[in-house]
């Protein structure tokens, strides 16, 4: 059986479904010319909203469900202005693998429904809220191909121990869904390319990449789609999407949100865990999801393999907050765009009046670094035998950064003790170097660049560094933008820069804590926000 | 370099250091004869007791603790009569790889000036308790084995960063350490032999093993010598010895209590972590270490693995609490002893009037059992390579079940990804038969036997099942002890059982939970204890 024969019709199938969804919302952008090169998908949408689409869609998860409670909004009307964001979102990004407009509806009617029989009482804390889900998250009754073409045929039956936990637990309290949103071929891409429905781009700037794996979410939540867009990263997958697209996004330490039902090519490769979590337009959001989600949630009572660790509230900080600065990796120099942001976050700290703040920079023993990123790529390409099976299914035309990733190790020269006594090495090597330097927290990059071109996305260790010793992370804004008139230089492992391409690009940056200090980085990132004028 | 040219005179000179501190209480024990066969030291050791030394060391650590607090008992008191018991207990049966009489009462010395000093204020929880140590967590200051004659000359330094987290944790909330305890060669027999201080023996029968690895610390702790036993176990090493030696001992869920700092040759396998737990003689003295160690000693503040989850106090059982039994494993049926010892519990749980109590008969899967136990040993064989080093270092002579550790798996043929995933789905088998027979607790053998004769004790599943999943176990009494009348037939793994080896033996079985419910475990132990009427 040939891919032209039997695989190319499914995949059409698939994709004429999607359009069909679609279909209706493309009267909403006609004459918009969004495939020129540099495309401001952002920039167009806005001039396609109304003025009570605006105020409902750029509310916080804390205000829509306050807005239902006391009956000034129902979730129709939430659901009816995001879907429409969510079909535009579509239309210029492609961030969408799957729509499902008329299921959305009724949900919300449904919940607008409870809420009258039961006199004004939520189902939960996400009563009404849409959220968009990465698509490797197995969902009821639908197919789930995390990417793979092998699985276009792969039907979710609606059994609880076959459905995506976190789906479950979001839907129990009160989520609308209608989105599943795009991952890259092998969903091992720092972008957001596959076989089956094609190229997400950066709602910016669409020559660059909206980042991946979790791609799909990036380009969704950037757009406003929805509340929160649930990504997962185990080598910068919801972080690298999160910086290319200005958005805040949080890589919890691992087993704090349940990954059970979740599908991959990865399956038994335990030196690196994979950890799910929200992007959101703000940190309010980030924060309103985690603490519900893990309080009101429980992923502990449905997989053995969550700890049941509560969400912190009320945490408070230091009355003096050290941040360390991370300017280089010493393996790859980041662009002048990067640089440009650190040095804007350091200055704003500096000057920042409402607390006491510190600032140091912090560098990395070189030798160290250098041995720890190769074991992490050989950590990765364990799983290279699974992936070439799972392609030889299907003999789907493979990418040119699946390549590069089926070729990140030679899995018959592993070594699993050697994998793991390098990453326990280099995790109490940052954590002492947390330890004596007094910081609280570590301000670095999230990747060589921000919003890049798709094929110069090769050099991971800026986010995966992290996934390797399981230190919490949360994407933030700097506010700052990319300028082709300051920010001439590209990274070290760029050899093609060229400045107009990353133009409208938003500069976010990686904050980083001591594991299981999730709570503790959300008031890092709210300190940062205040210093740098953003809340 | 051979080895009796080299590592001989290494081994005679840490001998003779252990042998030069127990000297002076060679006189206690004059005219016993505690070579023979099927010597009893327990019964042995009471004849040599003071009402006073039996007042003290039979009290309960929180006792012991609240008459150092109203001055009724002086920590020096206390030192001696846990010491006078421990160097008999290495007499008896060769417990200790390292005695330090001397510092154990200058530390207690120290303990009560402190208390002088500070109104009647106690140091912490375990002021004045000493607490015996299995060797192979380093010891600032002293060298550290690990039971491999390589590294006699391992020297430990005093530094934060490299003496064991848990020694730490005992110092700083009033520990007395005096004696540690033997493991055996490699650290990876259910038996405790090695080539530096030899073989430990059962307290109850000279024949019969102590259970291994922490051997030394179950023989130390059924004789009295220590408060708390601390061992560590990856395959049943806490509660094989416990089972063995009629105690209580816990293997919690991996990462409540630090391991940071225990030498060991398995670095770097991952994939079944090693639990660090006490072994006590009681079940209120195992509840007061786990809730003090965790809460007071907030071990996550020294190492990022492990998790900051409080002890939770108070956990109260359901109305109606089940009890599953598991029989057998279906790859080797268990001995007479243990038959008797299951059938006993039930009877007892059936008749309880206390509370409402269900029992179920629980049967596993043959052929995912097999699969599963094939690849615990598969990975327990992923460090042959690293333990092949270091005994080629010293060329020890290599003990039968050190050999037979070294076959359990080619680490060349090995899958880790085949590994984790049979893990996986052997836990999610477990966990789901739990929720569907709604069992809250099971009940198992820990070994096909009772303290068995060293060479056969080739059959770990009943211990390492748990661990492969990580659901926590208990080790309880049944209050039995070995029948050769009725106990006449031996586990099918046995082929040369002799019913009057095993005289003497206590019938302890194994009681497990779910991941992360260790608070309840103790709380299901206690009843137990009610229905057995041992409490």
């Amino acid at each position: 059986m040939t891919f032209e024969d039997t695989w190319k019709p499914k995949i059409d199938a698939y994709r004429a479904k999607l359009d069909e969804e679609v279909g209706p919302y493309k009267a909403l952008v006609e004459g918009i010319d969004y495939s020129s090169e540099n495309f401001n998908a952002v920039e167009a949408l806005d001039t396609l909203l109304t003025e009570k689409d605006r105020e409902i869609t750029n509310s916080t998860a804390k205000q829509l469900v306050a807005k239902q409670r006391d009956g000034t909004l129902t979730a129709v009307e939430i659901y009816n202005a995001f879907a429409k964001r969510g079909a535009i979102a579509h239309i210029f990004t492609n961030c969408a693998m799957e729509l499902f407009f008329q299921e959305g509806l009724e949900r919300a009617k449904e919940l607008d429904k409870y809420r009258e029989d039961h006199n004004g009482e939520l189902v939960g804390p996400f009563h009404g809220l849409p959220i968009s889900l990465k698509e490797l998250m197995k969902y009821g009754g639908k197919v789930t191909t995390a990417g793979f073409v092998c699985y276009l045929d792969n039907y979710i039956s609606n059994s609880p121990r076959e459905e995506s936990v976190s789906i479950q637990i979001l839907r129990k309290l009160g989520a609308v869904f209608y989105m599943r949103t795009a991952q890259p071929q092998s969903v091992m891409h720092l972008d957001t390319d596959n076989a089956i429905t094609g190229r997400t781009s950066n709602p910016f700037n669409r020559k660059i990449s909206p980042g991946g794996s979790s791609g799909g979410e990036s380009a969704a939540v950037a757009m406003g789609s929805s509340v929160f867009g649930i990504g997962s990263d185990i080598g910068g997958s919801i972080r690298v999407p999160a910086a290319f697209c200005g958005l805040y996004g949080i890589r919890p330490t691992t087993k704090r949100v349940s990954g059970l039902g979740s599908l991959s090519g990865g399956a038994g490769q335990e030196s690196i865990f994979s950890s799910q979590g929200p992007l959101t337009r703000t940190i309010d959001d980030l924060e309103y999801y985690m603490v519900n989600y893990i309080n009101m949630g429980k992923p502990w009572e449905y997989d053995p393999n969550t700890i049941p660790l509560e969400w912190k509230t009320g945490v408070s900080l230091p009355e003096t907050v050290t941040y360390g600065i991370l300017l280089t990796d010493t393996l790859v120099e980041p662009s002048d765009a990067i640089k440009r942001g650190l040095a804007y976050v350091q200055d704003k700290l500096r000057d920042y009046k409402g607390k006491k703040v510190d600032v140091k920079v912090i560098t990395i023993d070189h030798d160290l670094m250098k041995e720890a990123f190769k074991q992490t790529l050989q950590i990765y390409g364990t799983s290279k035998p699974v992936h070439d099976k799972l392609f030889a299914i299907s003999n789907e035309p493979l990418l040119p950064l699946t390549k590069f990733f089926l070729g990140f190790a030679n899995p018959e020269e592993n070594d699993i003790l050697t994998n793991n006594n390098i990453k326990e090495q280099f995790k109490y090597y940052m954590y002492y170097l947390f330890k004596d330097q007094g910081i609280d927290f570590l301000i670095s990059p999230t990747n060589p660049n921000v919003g890049e071109v798709p094929k110069n996305l090769t050099h991971w260790n800026y986010s995966s560094m992290f996934n390797l010793i399981d230190f919490p992370n949360i994407i933030f804004r700097t506010g700052l933008t990319f300028d082709p008139k300051v920010d001439v230089k590209g990274p070290t492992n760029v050899t093609d820069y060229n400045a107009n391409d990353y133009v409208n690009a938003p500069i976010n940056l990686q904050l980083t804590a001591l594991r299981f200090e999730d709570e503790k980085l959300v008031e890092g990132v709210k300190l940062l926000d205040k210093a740098l004028e953003l809340a």
